[in-house]
């Protein structure tokens, strides 16, 4: 099945301890479509401006992406700074400069109208509802969004929850989203706002998600895949977004949507995070193989596997 | 094989958002002693005061925990109050009254000299390294010790680490001992001062081991085990003796150690931490079965498994 992402496109300056790198291609849609390329056909939708240049749009065309939903406005790509100089864990934004982003109104050009598989990368929930209610062929919706729509705009919000079948989110948003502390409680609270399933990210500890009872067919425990322990992480930058586009990406490759398909679309959301941060940028998910990201699948595998 | 569990036994003032208890038996070589008695046989080596009754004993005796190394002093049990009101993750201590434990010299009891597995409670390094030296049988030391020790005894834990084969602390622990921000890394720069293997506890993530190339003759691949997602923990005290307790306690009644049974060690370390937070002190380690507890060792590894 064809994946639609829609989210950001951007150029980040980044510092981390390993070092810096300024106007490097970035942006939620663009790690996501990246890193969901490697497992099905991916079909783009995002605004930049005129800095964003034949080159740029390459390197998701070379992926295969298709980039005819990116919309050219006139002024400059929506721009980010952040450092990780203190913590590996956290970004610490420099700066925001949204540009051309905000006033974005998403245009599904009509070759996309049949896509199956629906990823809203974190935006207003009121456009991301509007997207999703624009596609009549969606059978399944993954949607992120962040702390800041969860106060600023919290009944759009709620709405737009009705309308994603999973939520990708990481503990703090999910602690704020249902205002409750204990984790598995926050995901009942979650799951009780419309998504039948929650996938909670916890960075360097891997990720859990948490069905609704009769969710997908496949009963409600829980399922946790890991983390790699990674000695050298160049550039968390775009790991949650790398995440989410492994996690929907194996989901487009399967036919059928089961217990065992989303346990290994969570060891591959692990898998494609774990390579992002090897370097600055999109630069590893511009070049990796199948044969690559399943070994490392293996490595995931072997490092939770009992016999 | 028996274990030797040397550390604190207490008397601890709890409160959580479940609740209060006051004056419940604690401390953790008791956390550790019941968590282990149900894999193998434990003795235990501690100090009380004229306040520890033949009730609190009879709260190890019942679970066949041998006693006879429990050291009745003049004074007061050791006393711990804290609190996790705002946060489940991490006590807040409100007083700590060393008492008869300020004066701790431990004492091993002739019949606990062919001790094969020892572990050593958080202390003063000194005292652990002095414990470990008077035993000779030992096949395997596992070890605990707090940030309080890696900044105020920093030359003697360096001494003590060369003489632990495992040691179990937590993941600001690791990074405070390393003085390194990157949890893997620290993990190697950890295993250089001595260990074969460290156990990181994540608290509600889990716990991973990592090895120095080479030990136990198994390879350096880390291992993760899942903590389980649980909606009513009522006293996070001694969840990490528990675990401890659990992962010592499985080694313990195995008679190899390979990969495969410090993996499952590590699952079973995650179950007793499990049932330690069920209940305030330790009541839930009191009344367990193996079948509960292999019960619940299944639902850990559901939880992360592939098939």
């Amino acid at each position: 099945m064809s994946i639609l992402a829609i989210g950001s496109i951007a150029f980040d300056n980044i510092a981390t301890p390993s070092g810096r790198a300024e106007n490097v291609l970035g942006g939620a849609a663009t790690y996501f479509s990246l890193a969901a390329s490697y497992f099905t056909d991916v079909r783009v939708v995002g605004v930049v401006g005129e800095d964003f240049t034949a080159e740029h749009e390459n390197v998701l065309k070379k992926r295969a992406v298709d980039t005819r939903g990116i919309e050219h406005a006139k002024g400059k790509t929506f721009r980010w700074g952040g450092q990780y100089l203190d913590n590996l864990n956290e970004a610490k934004t420099d700066f925001t400069e949204l540009n051309v982003f905000e006033n974005f109104h998403p245009q599904i050009p009509p070759e996309y109208k049949d896509s199956e598989v629906l990823f809203l990368g974190n935006n207003h929930p009121s456009l991301q509802g509007a997207v999703r209610r624009e596609l009549s062929a969606i059978k399944l919706t993954g949607g992120d969004t962040m702390n800041y729509w969860i106060r600023s705009a919290n009944a759009e919000l709620r709405k737009t929850l009705r309308l994603i079948n999973i939520l990708m989110i990481n503990d703090g948003e999910a602690k704020m989203l249902a205002n409750e502390s204990n984790l598995p409680r926050a995901a009942q609270k979650v799951l009780a706002m419309g998504p039948q399933a929650l996938v909670i990210k916890h960075g360097e500890y891997g990720a859990t998600i948490f069905f609704r009872e009769g969710a997908f067919g496949i009963g409600k425990h829980p399922f946790r895949a890991p983390a790699l322990p990674i000695e050298e992480v160049k550039d968390p930058t775009g790991a949650g977004d790398s995440f989410a586009g492994g996690f929907m990406g194996y989901i487009g490759s399967q036919e059928n949507l089961n217990r065992e398909v989303i346990k290994r679309a969570l060891f591959y959301g692990g898998v494609m995070g774990s390579f992002a941060v090897e370097q600055f940028g999109t630069e590893r998910l511009q070049s990796l193989t199948r044969p690559e990201i399943d070994a490392r699948f293996q490595v995931f595998r072997e490092l939770t596997h009992l016999e």
